[in-house]
């Protein structure tokens, strides 16, 4: 005979039906996935046209997807899911090393967006990224260490951003070349050191799905000036963070949530001359310095 | 100066971002929404690598969907939301009739499914859907009224159902002809009558993200066998339903949880001979026989 399950009681019903789940996080992370949305769509009594809204929405969400844009990622973004992740991972990073409570801090993590490329030029330090494109040069320096100032040698130093009008190279037409993007490694002292430019607030793309709920929330799309790094080294957990331009709009109402108050740096503006490296500049630069203080793996 | 959030404070942070949201509506959804979202990757402590799946998960499936097939909806099937939703539209429905606590239940309704099409062949009454395939022909009908009784006129009577192997036209090749589908009217005693066949269980698409789900969940895909009706009358809520087989598999497991004591149906055999509306039959056949009441709007 039929089981005839009560409007209320169906969230539990279908946790029930994961009796012969054989992966036991997969079932309890459906099992807490399944109560929410349940108590979503009894809490709000979700009519069956704003329903078929939703699926619409998702559907339209995946389709736009492509080998360069990643909807999904956007709605994730702008929601404060993605920070979440970072926040809870990072959380669990510091808690599982032992000597996280009476050490210095470790270099807050923060979203990675959608723009990171794996495979970009290796480049030695002190090299320049800023190519042909608009803006003062930028020196960015600083030194990475463990959370006991110990210098982290040969750590892989994935950096990328945009431009000073807010676009990154994977936005530039058809088939653009790698841009103001490189990896470059840490020297034995754990320092770090390259030229590119300032980076500008920039919004998030809104001419998708993803746009339109940002829109319809009644909130801007835009994220403050940042400079993006991942930062790998053996022996550590990876760090994927951002520099913030502390003169940039919207740091109080990043798109993504992305701030961090120990996140944000100054810029130092500097007349032409000499600069590090002894380049010689025949326009102002700029210059900003930053130091990384990494987990060690549990 | 920067804002920034703690985790844990990070879902109202996002919530209070929608101050300038124009639809109260929409604002009290996306509200719920992030509330629980946020609540359930705290409760899991989801992984980043947890949350790329599900995020690729979310872009396959959007990717699966095309004029034929609405992958989300499965998902939504075989998690209980559709029925949740279902559940609590006509909730509304009967709570906003005043006649309805004294009057005699309404019919109760359940999920549409993928394979309605608006358009089908609109039939007179008595009409055979069989066509040329297998199983006995099964005559169906009964009346449509409203709660106290009385005959619903003129009421748009859509059927359609699988064949007996399990299979809709839908899925019966490229561009298939509509089969086993048609629209019907209700005559002045609020009479439907038509024939076609006995529905069989089958699976549900297993050969996407939704099935992949599902049996990762430890599940069986399949459905009991049902045929589906949406009934539409001028001054009533429509209503969506299924008659089920009471003797078939799966009725307490149905795989996207649709069953209802109230819709499951015997079906009547009957020897070779003459059968309704002077119909002979050189083969066995089968009757059912079911009433509907609508529930009339508000």
């Amino acid at each position: 005979m039929a089981i005839e399950t009560r409007a209320e009681d169906l969230a539990q019903a279908v946790i029930d039906r994961m009796k012969d789940c054989k992966d036991p996080r997969f079932k309890s992370v459906m099992t807490s996935l399944i109560s929410h949305i349940h108590a979503f769509a009894r809490e709000v009594q979700l009519t069956p046209q704003e329903w078929m809204t939703a699926l619409e929405f998702l559907t339209a969400t995946g389709q736009k997807c492509d080998d360069k844009r990643q909807e999904f990622i956007l709605i994730s973004d702008t929601l404060g899911l993605s920070m979440q992740v970072v926040g809870i991972a990072q959380a669990k990073a510091i808690a599982a090393n032992q000597n996280a409570v009476s050490a210095t801090p470790a270099t807050e993590a923060t979203v990675q967006g959608p723009f990171f490329i794996e495979g970009a030029p290796v480049l030695p330090l002190g090299a320049d990224l800023q190519g042909s494109l608009a803006g003062d040069p930028t020196h960015y320096s600083g030194k990475v260490t463990d959370l006991d100032g110990k210098p982290v040698h040969n750590c892989a130093f994935d950096v990328w951003s945009s431009d000073t009008e807010g676009f990154y190279d994977v936005q530039m037409g058809e088939n653009p070349p790698m841009q103001l993007r490189a990896q470059l490694r840490t020297d034995a002292q754990g320092r770090y050191d390259f030229w590119s430019v300032k980076p500008a607030k920039y919004p998030v793309p809104i001419d998708g799905p993803g746009g339109a709920m940002l829109l319809a929330m009644g909130r801007h799309p835009f994220r403050p000036g940042h400079m993006h790094m991942m930062l790998r080294a053996e022996g550590f957990a990876p760090l994927v963070t951002h520099l913030f331009v502390s003169d940039s709009e919207y740091l109080d109402s990043d798109a993504v949530f992305g701030v961090r108050n120990s996140l944000i740096v100054d810029f130092n503006k500097h007349p032409p001359g000499v600069g590090p490296g002894g380049r010689v500049l025949d326009k102002p630069w700029q210059s900003c310095t930053y130091d990384f203080k990494l987990v060690p793996n549990a």
